[in-house]
């Protein structure tokens, strides 16, 4: 099968890292097709980033549509997935909501270490949206700049699993989310050196998406996710207003 | 003062409603400024238009920035509303968020009636991220359609009004808000028909945008509303790029 | 139009500090009645003296009924609130419930700063009354005694301000109430050296009390707020009992 | 033992019942004293008569201290409750209280079936002021007049059994609370006619107040229920001015 | 009456303690009748030791079935509480569920105190499950060994003192439950050095199963403790498969 | 990779769907190995019987451990699961847990629909103790016998399918949980006639399954899942006590 790794971010580095990352919990036969954002900002932080990048999502996934079996919003913060929800009728994943479901099964509660403090705010956002704030122990992020996003996993090791050690010692975290796609493929390498279950955010999308795709879940013709009628619009990308206008098939 | 009423709909008669319902309550001195979104849809309904809506709404905002002593975003949903709390320093008010604070102080519980059914997701995660949810009693919508979004609350007035009946017998409702920026203006019209308050949002968003510019809150350097710092983007309008790379001042 | 700031402390002195505060946020034509209890404690600190101070505010609103347009209950657990918006057919604000719903426009959560550690329960109730517990960051008071409840807030000044830090610090408040009456007007006075937002709870009343004047919204007739029938009474004030026995027209 | 039976209702009919259904349970050696408010209305049923309840509460047990081991504040919603426990060194239990953490034993939610629709905002406070809403599966409450609050159990009985099958049908309630001082000893008329256990308030409290006494918990020093400091007061009653002036001793 | 004190842990030493505890509040005529369980754990504290415990609880009461007025499940965890209340038409109290229930009484928020780090996560969920989550302050536990379980309540006694002491002063405690069948009696012996009230569990439990019998509540033939019809099993003690087969009468 | 399927209950006709509803989701290469409880009842409905089905469960853990790569116990309340992760260094999934979690990738909130009234509570337990309450639209179950719970899916397909399409008509759920281990399968068979995504919770299970062994999270040595320490026990199966004392390595 085919599952779209859509990343809203325009670094095409992180991009990488979240194919390799992902690729290492994938089943044989599945394809992991990348796509970076062609527009916005090399990584989301911000509640105004992320409206900037829950657009951008959903031009990603109307651009691609019909060539994937299902597509991850490779962010944390899931930018657009309920819109995606609603407009397309393969299943579409979360980044934050896949490895918050994963981390149910390993703990009571989960903690949620990354990599810059203006993150805090949009993650709280949506683990509230998503309805796991009571699952959640703590977020914890790193205080100080980094040099490069795309490396910002290796110089900033260190401090990241003291982040994480601080979660269960403090906050009685009982399992680890490393968030923020810049942070994929981090669990493999430091898994020994923090003692509870580690999550790593894209390789719970891949296990989800797959997972869905083997269920083989209808698309809702009723409910809150049935696709809405078709309506016109103005200034939008071609492949978003086609969709929206019902122009797709 | 100045308000700068931002309706990201692009269906101008929808911004003379509410500039029209405005007034009713503004206090002399006040001016109310119009705009109207450039590009999206005529009316959002849904949570994917919600999100591009929301980066509507930081354009506007972005392009009028300096030009007024205050925004309201004048749709029901709020879109935008956080992002545009971080990145400007005039206080921003949503009409979802007005409608509701000021029915918490005409009743316990407050009901929602809108004028379709595929508001319906959508306005009940505005109503979550506010923390408002223990405090809405039902959110009730049309499910029928309509001729003209420019017109909707004449042609279903009648309808509009069950609904609200509704809200109190069945649902406990203390206060009706009248929801979407379609029926400003409608509370007037129908206040004796309904045997609660009503709550117009743009004549609640226009209270209170003018008491938060009266009251001179100082715009946070602390918290998740400070301003992010500067960053490089790509493919965004010229108004907003420059915002987010504090090329602004 | 004309509010009534009805003090149900027995402190002239701050009543005056209310009435000194609120005008710098009234419009042109708006005048603050100022009336203060005639029984009942110098402050109103704990849950005991809440009881006697709800039953001091109906007593008197029902003596100054039908010489305003809305009224404040100024004091900021609202003693009464509830009762009083039942019993009466003009507007009535609380001066906690105020500042709570402006401070949701301006912060995530927002935090309580006061004068006295007694007054944590009574205000701890208050908060949950109005459902806005999940947007309450921390309540955090002095814990040392001060010499005349008229003047505390210039005698505490710099304790006060490092209270409101450490609720932005320690607590994660976007926003700072400064809670009872006696902190009337302080907000001004400190407000750039407190790097978030600070609301001062009568400003806030003013602001919606005179919002609801406009607004108009009708009596109900029905809900939880409806007046409820005429009852006899025994040993009330004459105005209260009036007012029960529906002999107030 | 002694335990006092305040009645913050002025009718001494429903005293006498109060009484009447608290002996039924109560131990060897258990004597209940009756008291009846000398001031307020016949049976509080609203926020603002609660408001007057609550400083008459706190009347009465101001001027019984030293008499007895326990009180029973002997009204459904609990009136003045708070304050008690703050300024007297007796265990307060009301009867509120005593019905639902009994009923807590019973079944997973209990239903609360009363005589007056005007009681249910005022009986949906209270629960939440107690933290039990997450356990009450319903308020439901007589729409109908009735002739005298002394014998309102007899004339309404049918009516009043009719509710709690419905609480029991319609609101999966595992146990239903017979609401309000006027409904004291109905539970055991009417206990065959009801497929779940009833629980009457009077006699809930009757067996926590006298728990609370055998079990001798010390007054709190600390915490939110530990006595306040003197204060001075005017206008109030020479007993609670005493109590509050901690000249009481 | 008769109570039955039916102790899931396999050491006969607590069982002595739970009664000698309980008959300091038991009133004239009321007889404990101590049962300990025949398989399982000296002392239950984790969610593994809880589900076999919860299985050897409903063992014990099916066995003594006919001989009591009603049964006390004797460790904090109320194991087999649920499942209890379907089976048995006598009431049948948990020791936790009493324990919080008369700590609501007493304070705002109850903090609790254990011998025993593992106990924390078992204790949490039966604080949520009774839904008293919100009205828990915290549960704080030593973290070292002990030497036996029957004496550990005087071995760690100052320790144990001073976890109570932190609950009041950190978490904002107003009433402490000194929690585990191994601490009973310890609250009357520490009472006068921690400044709030303390609760005993086995008294807490008593108070109440005395209380249940005295108000004489039906069982249940609606709702969700309705006795379940009869039913074949395998495997399971003659005792409890006659009880679920509906042999048992 | 190999999964144990333990079935809690005493059915091998229900243990023989589970596999075959499995094995259409599980990847090339996943064995999936059928057990049945030894002792028990044919099917779990009740809380008392969730007690002895909890203890079956770690029973059927302790004696396959060393045999495969992750356990599903297979029954929607997922009885033991707590204490399996204790115990046990392998993966463990709630067949409830993984439909509840797999359903929130598919829409807001989901309903359960069951075969049995009397599996409501416990159902609702588990939601609970998942913290799904939120998401949980309704649980709705047949309220009529069946006769034989091998075949129960066939015979009562038709009131089944209902049944969803009440939970999306009437509560307003986006996705339907085909509840209960007799349940498997079903899904496949009525999915085009229900018009929102169904989820049969053993496909859920096999994919949560899978995807943990493939993420390879570490054992926790820390946090409410570490391993207890070793400790005596009476009474109990000889694999029990053996993981119980850490005589299983």
């Amino acid at each position: 099968m085919k599952i779209l790794v859509a990343n809203p971010n325009t670094s095409t580095g992180v991009t990488d890292r979240l194919v390799a990352a992902g690729k290492m919990v994938a089943s044989p036969g599945t394809e992991l097709l990348p796509m970076t954002a062609s527009y916005g900002v090399p990584y989301i932080a911000t509640r105004a980033e992320a409206a900037i990048g829950s657009a951008a999502a959903l031009d990603m996934l109307a651009e691609r549509r019909g060539t994937m079996d299902a597509a991850i919003i490779a962010a944390f913060g899931d930018p657009g997935l309920g819109g995606a929800r609603e407009l397309f009728d393969f299943p579409v994943v979360g980044m934050a909501e896949a490895a918050m479901l994963m981390a149910c099964t390993l703990g009571r509660r989960f903690g949620i270490v990354s990599f810059s403090r203006s993150l805090e705010p949009w993650f709280a956002e949506i683990v509230a949206w998503h309805g796991m704030t009571g699952r959640c122990a703590a977020i914890r992020t790193l205080d100080e700049g980094f040099k490069s996003i795309d490396d910002v996993q290796e110089e900033k090791e260190a401090v990241l699993i003291d982040l994480a050690l601080r979660t269960v010692t403090n906050d009685a975290a009982d399992v680890v989310i490393l968030a923020g796609a810049p942070l994929a493929g981090l669990a493999n390498k430091i898994r020994d050196r923090v003692p509870v279950p580690l999550v790593d955010g894209i390789q719970a999308a891949v296990v989800m998406a797959e997972g869905l795709v083997r269920m083989k879940p209808r698309k809702a013709t009723a409910g809150t996710y049935r696709r809405p009628g078709p309506k016109d619009s103005k200034g939008l990308s071609a492949a978003l207003a086609n969709v929206i206008a019902h122009r797709d098939s």
